[in-house]
Order: structure tokens, then sequence, then C-alpha cells
């Protein structure tokens, strides 16, 4: 296929949202859209592009004072009967239209567009965030080219409907395992049944009440839910196995030690195995640049509920926030779109910031 | 290679056993096994002989007032390295050895030995009964060779250890399916987690007391298991779908439909689905053949707790039951393996039945 990103499509964000959001890129397959958007920066002389894996750094060296990134993932969940997108009215519907390829479309747009920022700006357009962190594009940036991410400030693209979303709240998985005796099934009583046994498991969950904390005037609202159940081995045998993969996502009060500290607690009496892990990140809405931002926004700043990358900048001491035109709510729905107007405003917003100084 | 079945070894059904064990027959590779079967029955002057797939039939037509059948199946479950027989001390091991060649090995022995029994014999040697039941050998006689299975009574040679195992329980499987709203796990409260909902079907699988049922002297003991649970979407998705694949053996005091009826009520207010049943088969043990077949094995009948292809003869009005010198414990077992004197003592009742009138 030719690369759908020409010229006209980088200069209208809207055209370019569609443009990504009609690459299908499910986690671990993005080495097509990578290599579309690693094409086309090469070509604009003001950049220069570097490539890890499936993850394009584009960067301006113009000696400014302070660098910025902005950063935007290249993948998206599954399909879910919502590609190629569509345009109904002012909304473009399609997988990743919202999390994230509205708000990559954004960096890509200015990376594309502005020749002569007020910053620096490393540009970041990374593999695998919706995945386990160890294919994360930026986790394996931070490890063996931390030098791409060293910035005053950074802004990830993420859906937050317009709005500065600021911290993140930690996330980790951990297995609850169930054990049991197989036997046959007409001799059930012989055995021991492992999924009647995750039963437990599932009430703690169902019974379980999640904080609510606030933090610099952001509210965190944490949540612990059942993602995975799988357990079983033929039709006719009592099964010896259960595992219900859990995923806690903790407010930035609280460590990833603490937090798992707590899901033990929880679990209290079963086998648990800890499969992912992330820290939280405070709102860190204090620094310098960050308050530039914000004024260049115009509005009041809420917490972010979901983990995002930011905290990878926060665990090397750099402010970030998440700033994106798709709305939150809809990210990994089916019905999943953005509202055009939105990616306008965003593109307007972030050309005054940029362009200011 | 030339046939295993020479008049010595099927004068024996102890050498008889080992040399059935010792050709390789996997359901779906009866040929062989057939094939030698068959070209041994259609030598004894006293029998007709008739065959469909890799089934053989073999009959007396002597005008007896009753006709009794004898059934064993050819095929066994993959060889698990149990293959060929080894003897040590009065054990035969190996793959079949107790489900159910040394069962089939006294059919075998006795349509060989036995010229002028009390009652018309049909011998039946059957293809495909550890596998699904479209392949099942005794499923397809009854299909397009009804004929075959007329009779007074039956006896099915399978595993029993010596005790005569009447009726069988039904089998039913559901799939309970609980539904909920996927959301992204960082904003949980706005989905509706099926997985946490699947928490109660597990807790009625656990508080179900199931019943004991005694049937003519035999005690069915039913149950209700859980065999499988699936669900989730990604580790980070509050799931909207979650299917529990429950196993129901149910005493034969049941029709499939009130079994099926009563697993509804057990999981009213759930989705079910029904993805595979077979009926149970009553004791029959009132019937005249079946209370002289107990005389001649002297000891008290018990349940039989599987689904056994009894149930196939029960569905035609044909009083049947299990009784074979093999312990149904070890069946499909690595260490499989099956008491010489069993075989004796399984013999030496079967000729003095089948001699006596």
């Amino acid at each position: 296929m030719a690369n759908p990103l020409t010229p006209d499509v980088l200069a209208d964000p809207v055209a370019l949202t569609r443009a990504l959001v009609d690459v299908e890129s499910m986690s671990r397959n993005e080495k097509e859209i990578a290599d579309y958007v690693d094409e086309v920066l090469r070509q604009i002389p003001h950049l220069s592009v570097d490539r890890l894996g499936n993850t394009v750094m584009a960067r301006t060296d113009l000696g400014r004072e302070q660098r910025v990134v902005l950063a935007g993932h290249l993948d998206t969940v599954a399909i879910n009967d919502n590609f190629p997108s569509t345009v109904v009215d002012d909304l473009i519907y399609g997988c990743g239209a919202s999390d994230m390829k509205s708000g990559t479309a954004l960096a890509l747009h200015l990376a594309a567009t502005l020749p002569d920022p007020g910053y620096d700006i490393t540009y970041l357009f990374y593999e695998a965030e919706e995945i386990e962190s160890r294919y994360n594009g930026l986790a394996l940036v931070a490890e063996s080219r931390p030098e791409w991410l060293l910035a005053d400030f950074a802004v990830l693209l993420e859906p937050t409907y317009g709005v500065v979303e600021a911290g993140c709240q930690g996330t980790l998985r951990v297995s609850v395992r169930t054990t049991g005796r197989r036997a046959h099934t007409a001799r059930a009583w012989r055995g021991v049944n492992a999924i009647h046994a995750a039963g437990e498991v599932l009430r703690r969950l169902s019974d379980y009440r999640p904080r609510t904390v606030t933090i610099d005037g952001c509210t965190y609202r944490e949540g612990l839910s059942a993602v995975r159940v799988s357990g079983g081995v033929a039709g006719n045998v009592v099964p010896d196995e259960c595992v219900v993969e859990v995923n806690m996502r903790f407010a930035p009060d609280r460590t990833e030690k603490q937090a798992l500290e707590h899901v033990h607690e929880i679990f209290d009496g079963y086998e648990l195995e800890l499969t992912d892990s992330a820290p939280g990140a405070l709102p860190g809405l204090t620094a310098a640049p960050a308050r530039e931002f914000l004024t260049a926004v115009g509005a009041e700043p809420a917490a972010k509920l979901g983990w995002t990358d930011v905290a990878r900048f926060a665990a090397l001491g750099i402010p970030a926030l998440n700033y994106g035109p798709g709305d939150p709510l809809l990210a990994h729905a089916p019905d999943e779109h953005v509202e055009i107007g939105k990616i306008r405003d965003g593109a307007a917003t972030l050309h005054r910031w940029l362009a200011s100084d």
C-alpha cells in the first residue's frame, strides 16, 4: 500500500486522524503504521529521526532553552466491528479514533507543520501501549535510549476530551489461583472442584468497595476488576486448577508495593502471582512548564484515572500530563469515536502553546 | 502380521486378553483388530458373521426362546507408555487391559468355545466407544442394522471388577453465560463485570447438594460440576461475557428433559445453552434374563455411575448391564491393568450362566 500520510493529509489533523485509524495496528502489529510515520518524518527537514523497534522518535534541535515531549502511541486494542473509520456528522468512528490516534495525529501534524516552535520538541510515536509493560515502546526507550526522553515537560496525547488530566493511577495485575483434585465427573465427590472454589474469589471482588482519593484538587477513584478467568481440563473431568486474573487501579498516594500488599489482604488465603505492575504518578502541576501549558489550555485540570505513560516520565523526574481530543470513556468501546471539533480545538491549543514565547 | 488369534489363544481368555492388548487399536484405528476378529469368527461353524465398518457381529441361530447380547468395544484411548502388554505377577498391564480388552476377550472366547449355549447369543465387537457418539459402532448399528441388537437382555463387558453394575447415569452439559458491559478497568464503575457476575453461578454450584437415589437396590449418586470457565477480553478491560460449562450426571429416574429442567431451575435467571446430552438407563434388574444372570454371578448388583453404552440398549427397551473383569478406576490410566484371576472368574461365571437351562 502507498503511504497514506501524504502532505495534504499531514496538514489536516482531521484527515490525518482518519488515515491513522485506517491503518490496522493492534498491539504487536505496528510495523506498517510505524513504517509510514518513519518515512514521512524523515522527509521533514527540521527534524532528526531515529527508530527503536516500531517506535519512531523525531526531534528539533533549535537550541531552545526548554524541551518538551509530545508523545502518542501507535497501537490499538483489537478491532471490534469498528474498522475502517466512518464519519457520521461531526464524529469519526473507528478502532483507536479516541485512544489515541486522534491525539497521535495532533503530534504528527505539529511535527510536520511547525518548523520553528518556541521550545525544542521531541516527538515520540511508540508501540505496544495497550499490552504488558515489557512490550511498551516508551518503556523500551527508557531502558535503551533514555536520552530520547530528556525534557523539561511532557504531554501525552491520551484521550482526555480536551481537558488537562494530571498524574495517573497505578495499575497492577495478579493471578489468583485456586486448586483442587481431578476426578471423573461421574464420581465428582472423589475430586475437589477448583472452579467452584473460585466462587469465593469472585465474591470478594463483587463485595469490594474501592477508595476515592483527592490530591492537588484532582480526584482519583480506584478499582478492582477480574479481567480474565480460566479453568478446566475436559468435559468429564473435575478441574484441579482455576485462575482469576485481577487488575487493580490505585490512586497515586499508594506505591506499587503498598497496592500489592492491599491486594494480598483482599485475597488472604489464596495463592497470588504478580504479573504486571506500574506505579501511579502524582499530579505534578506545580512545575513551571506545566503551569504555562495550563494557561494555554485555559481550563482547570482533573485527575487522570487510567494508568498512562505519564508515570514513566514521572519516574524520570519529568513533569508530564495527559491532554488529547479523544473521549476516554469511549476508549476500547465498539462505538469508539472522536469529535472532529475536539481535534481542531486541540490542534489550535497546541499551536498557541508551542508558537508562544 | 499373521492373525494372532490362534485357536490356542482363543481357548484361553487370559492369553486372548494379552493378544488383543497387543494389537494397537486407538479409536478410529480399529481396522487391524476388527480384521483379525472378523477372520476368526468366520471360521467358527456355529456362528453367522456380518460387519459394519469396523464393527463385527456374530450370532448363533439355534432357535432358543431367548436371545442375549454380549458386547465389547475394540478401541482404546491413546497409548500412554503402556504398549505392548507386560505381565507382573498375576497382573496384565497395558493400554485397554481393563477398558475393555479383558471383557472383550471373554466375549470372543465364548464365541469360539460355546457351540451350544442355553440362549441364542449375539456377539458384538464394536468400534469407537471412547470418542464422540457419532463414531460409536453401537450407535451406528442402532441406526442402520437395528436388527443386530434385538435381544431379551444384553451384557456389556465394561470394566466393573467382576461386579454387576446396573443401568447408568445420564449426562448433560450446559454453558451458563453471564453478561455485562465492557469498560476500561481504570473506570471500572462504568462497566458491569461479567466475571464478577459468574461468582453467583459458582456459589450455586458450591451450594448444590446432589441427590442420592436408590433404584432396584442400586444407589446412584448425582453430581453437578463446573468443568470449564472462561471469560475476559484484555488485561485492562472489564469483561462483558463469562461462560461456565457445567456437567450434570443424573440418576436414571430422571429423563434428559427432566434433568435439563432441573438444571434450568438451579440456574434460574441465567442464559443456558445445552451442549451435550445422553440419557441414563434404569437398572432393569427385574427382567427374567437379568435375574438369571445375577444368580449366575451370585453377588449383589451395584449402580453404574459413569455413562456407558447400556443406555443405547435401554433406549431400545432391552435390559442391559455392565459386567467385566477390569477395574473401572484404572480405565484410561497409564498404569492400566487387569487381574488374571478376575478374567478367569469372569469366564467361569459366563460359562455357568450361558451353559445353564
